[in-house]
């Protein structure tokens, strides 16, 4: 495709996903962002319009633009871009509002060129936009923006994502109370050390989190679904957190956990219903307690980011 | 099968196979021991000749008893066994002696079953057995021994194991170096805590290693096989461990670690010319600073306990 103009939609994701810390990610469909991308002459990206948000119109200072010159830079491009971007997923909710502006930036780039950039080497440079907003490199969550469904990231040297067999018969509902949780402040409240059985147990949920996407084994897809390390530590920053998980449970859902570093929470079910009803009681619980809260139902994303129009 | 004798083949295993301690293992074809059964009326097993070890005679005090007589009360069977084992592995090698043992009792008595066990039922039998040899139950040995090929332990509560895809194109060498290594001795070095990132990087590795076999990714296969929770630790129980990983990768060879608690190491590679050298130069290394070693040379036995006669 080389047109002048081009629209994208940029799926919502949920990363860490319980048993894949720093690993795993999946993308969403009923969430996500917009942007318009116009070809221009002038080299490098100018943010035109941000709408649904408060963010930078600075290249430099925004995920999408510092992506894009990423990238647009890195294959010397004899052209540059105008963005604008459309903002549906919020700033802080943890279900990667970051990472949709900084995928969707390098993958409507990518549009552009004569010989297209593979999912991974997208990836690479989406982090860099990534990186302005949490300060660090990290593929959880642009990796499932840009690949769809589930991705897992094996690791950084050497740099690798396996995306992994669909998981098309799951529902999803997303709960974001309106709290502020910082990266930083989450990460700071996880222990440096955990005990050695935790970690094992971990990494054998983990495998068998992948294995039972591979034998589509939902027993073991549901078992799989738990988390030593981390959930314990971080459910504290997220008011109600265990009252949810009970009414996830108490409906017959999967799972249930943080979405990336929260304050969201994800939740997966068999059954719509299953999910409707989660959400429904669960905003219930939060607007009782005097606390805002916006619910999403929604399936599996299997294409990541694409051309709308 | 319902003849009144038969003759089993029961293979060696190597367990945790680095990034997958007490969840992975794979079983050999180049070593195992050899069992020979006879249904007989008196009830229970009868142990009638050891050969190769010297090994408890009596039912109760013997890994294969004991795991005979649990399946045996079990499934209410109104008939007993006479037992011959004909021990190849060495006591005590690291490559689940015990575990052919009490892998190779099920098996064998399943023969003379009209409705047979399925393979978890028969691990799940084996494990009494290995409890005498270890002091507790776990599958990672006597799973790979009774499946063949490589599995997972994705979990005791349920108990579940998942049969991996095939790794048939490796090449496998083993290495016994005679020293003995306590299995609590081996449980008693590692940390009771260990750092975070080392628990996400091990649950990272083990998924890698699961996901590269579905995928069959040698590149992943081979960045996945490393530990960084147990080898570190427990390498310092085995002399000349560094000097012979160094041998390992001199020769291409694609992994190298300890199997189960020790003391004997695998090595994995591509080529059976690879194995060949690892073996030679390692071997050489331990005669020259006075130690026996025992090696061998094998391929990944798929088939795990089988009917030889």
């Amino acid at each position: 495709m080389n047109s002048k103009s081009i629209k994208i939609f940029c799926p919502a994701t949920v990363a860490n996903v319980n048993c894949g810390f720093d690993a795993l990610g999946f993308a969403l469909e009923g969430i996500g962002d917009e942007m318009v991308f116009r070809k221009t002459k002038t080299k490098g990206v100018t943010i035109t319009k941000i709408t649904g948000e408060k963010l930078p119109m600075e290249a430099h200072e925004n995920v999408a633009g510092v992506a894009g010159n990423a990238m647009l830079e890195a294959v010397s491009a004899d052209f540059g871009v105008e963005i604008e971007i459309h903002k549906k997923i919020r700033s802080g909710s943890g279900i990667g509002s970051s990472s949709a502006s900084a995928a969707g930036a390098v993958f409507g780039i990518n549009q552009f060129l004569e010989n297209p950039l593979n999912n991974l080497e997208l990836t690479r440079y989406a982090m860099k936009g990534e990186a302005l907003a949490s300060g660090n490199e990290h593929a959880d969550n642009v990796a499932p923006c840009i690949y769809g469904g589930t991705t897992l990231v094996t690791g950084y040297d050497p740099f690798k994502i396996i995306a992994l067999p669909p998981m098309d018969t799951v529902y999803v509902g997303i709960l974001h109370p309106h709290i502020t949780i910082k990266t930083k402040e989450a990460r700071a409240i996880l222990p440096k050390q955990v005990p050695l059985a935790d970690a094992i147990a971990q990494s054998q949920s983990l495998a068998s989190f992948v294995a039972s996407l591979y034998e589509w084994d939902k027993e073991l897809f549901q078992e799989s679904l738990k988390d030593a390390l981390v959930t314990p530590h971080r459910k504290q920053l997220i008011p109600h957190f265990d009252e949810v998980k009970h009414i996830s449970e108490k409906n017959s859902c999967i799972a249930h956990g943080i979405s990336g570093s929260g304050p969201s929470m994800f939740c997966l079910a068999f059954a719509e219903a299953d999910i409707e009803n989660y959400l429904t009681e669960s905003v219930a619980l939060y607007i009782s307690n005097g606390l805002k809260v916006d619910s999403y139902s929604s399936r599996i994303n299997g294409e990541g980011c694409r051309v709308i129009g």
